[in-house]
């Protein structure tokens, strides 16, 4: 990618880093510049040597750059897509990695001058482990990266982006920032409410007796809440539709055993169970983990 | 134990085949027969062993038996007490290991003469694999195991019975099947129905997106639909009311994304992240599996 020679990342947590240390592998020739704005965070990210400089200053930090890549919780982006938006060099294309994203789409159009690009990632990776110290260089390889686009993105600063991710390791997949929320609302923000749903109608003692089901359900649950109220709050319209559609189903299960109704019963947990066998299929094929 | 010299047990699926393993390895001197209503089976089981004998007619399996365990699904039980009532020895132990306890007590009351003792049992062991073929001396090791009383069950057949599963090495847990079948709807049969409700309200390609978070959540929706129809359809009530409990909870998250209130979905976010985190604590210091 000869266009790229620096890539700023603002938030030195586990995916900026590990963002930051696949560029370093990745592309030759290009610098990567950290910032956070915790100096405790800056010093571990100097120690360990994710990025090629560590500022103490996000104008610094984004001086310069081909490329800018905000990293940090999404409600922060309107605030910190304000203090850059005057300090970036013309033509740099400006991306984040939040989970949600058409309200960053919002802020950036809002925000940013004609003079730079703005394209949302969300790169699917991330694991239980927190922070820079826990940075891999190979987190992104073989995992999905959804690039969004609306009718004003620029199409070559798009197509750079999907480039960039691909060239990372990413299976990369475009879509409007809209069809992004709606998707990710059904399939990873609504099983968070499920699963904290659920842990918050069981009490006491009860839970001693909780076996593998449960906790497997509710896994997500132990995600941190910061980050999930993050997610929530900037997706709260599909996620409440959402979780219309989850009761309707489960009040669909509840009639059928309200009423001893054998073959609904039958027919909802077989749906279910087929639905998903085909499922872990097309993830096996494509080695996704299960 | 030395007033068991046979054990008899109908049912020679994974779960029955493995309590005779266990009883061959722990209990010096008692014998175990077997029988199961497919020659396909009982063939297996002879050919690995499973029992000291496998016999091809259920009467044949229960005569002499000092203690016999039902291992068959729950809704066969009715019909196996009525077929093996008059041809149990006299304080003989007859116990079952089915998922709900309320309708199996009632079953034993109503079919069974009071010369034979029945105290319910719910050893809560198991795995993805099912069959014969993937039994273990050791899957009872450290599992739960509730013995369920009425007020009406005979005290010494309940501490006999009670020993016997300590013996097989599970923690056992004493309760009235009221008592167990509550306590399983909320803990064992409502995330069975979560989870299938999660997987029938997202379809299409976007199921193409779900992470490990989607497939965690959903996980037993994937265990097999007869056995998880039995559990619910002998379990209906309670499950029906877990149901309204996790809806009410699913409607609180909703209402604050609707508003926008914060405060309240941090607290309920935090409240479940919080309880999981206790649960996770109390099974690590018993040294059970996650």
């Amino acid at each position: 990618m000869k266009e790229l020679r620096q890539i700023s990342i603002i938030g030195m947590g586990l995916l900026g880093s590990s963002v930051s240390l696949a560029v370093l592998r990745t592309l030759a020739g290009v610098k990567t510049v950290g910032y956070s704005h915790r100096a405790v965070t800056r010093r571990k990210a100097k120690r360990l040597g994710v990025a090629t400089e560590v500022v103490d200053d996000i104008s610094e930090c984004v001086a310069g750059a081909d490329m800018v890549i905000v990293a940090t919780p999404i409600r922060t982006f309107e605030d910190i897509f304000t203090r850059i938006a005057k300090g970036l060099k013309r033509e740099c294309i400006v991306t984040d990695v939040g989970s949600t994203k058409v309200l960053p789409h919002c802020w950036a159009e809002r925000i940013f001058p004609k003079s730079v690009y703005y394209v949302g990632s969300h790169p699917i990776a991330g694991s239980e482990q927190r922070g820079v110290e826990f940075a891999r260089d190979d987190l992104l390889e073989g995992a999905n990266c959804i690039v969004t686009l609306t009718g004003r993105t620029d199409k070559r600063a798009a197509a750079r982006l999907k480039k960039f991710w691909s060239r990372l390791g990413c299976v990369v997949k475009v879509m409007t920032p809209a069809e992004h929320d709606a998707i990710f609302a059904n399939v990873s923000h609504l099983p968070h409410i499920v699963a904290s749903a659920l842990m918050n109608a069981s009490y006491g003692d009860e839970l001693k007796l909780a076996g593998k089901g449960f906790m497997d359900t509710t896994r997500v649950a132990s995600s941190p809440t910061n980050i999930w109220m993050d997610i929530l709050l900037t997706n709260a319209k599909n996620c409440s539709r959402a979780v219309d559609r989850n009761v309707k189903e489960l009040l669909k299960l509840q009639r059928a055993l309200d009423s001893g109704d054998e073959k609904q019963i039958e027919r909802l947990l077989e749906a279910a169970r087929k639905k998903r066998a085909a499922l872990i299929k097309y993830k096996v094929n494509r080695k996704e983990e299960l």
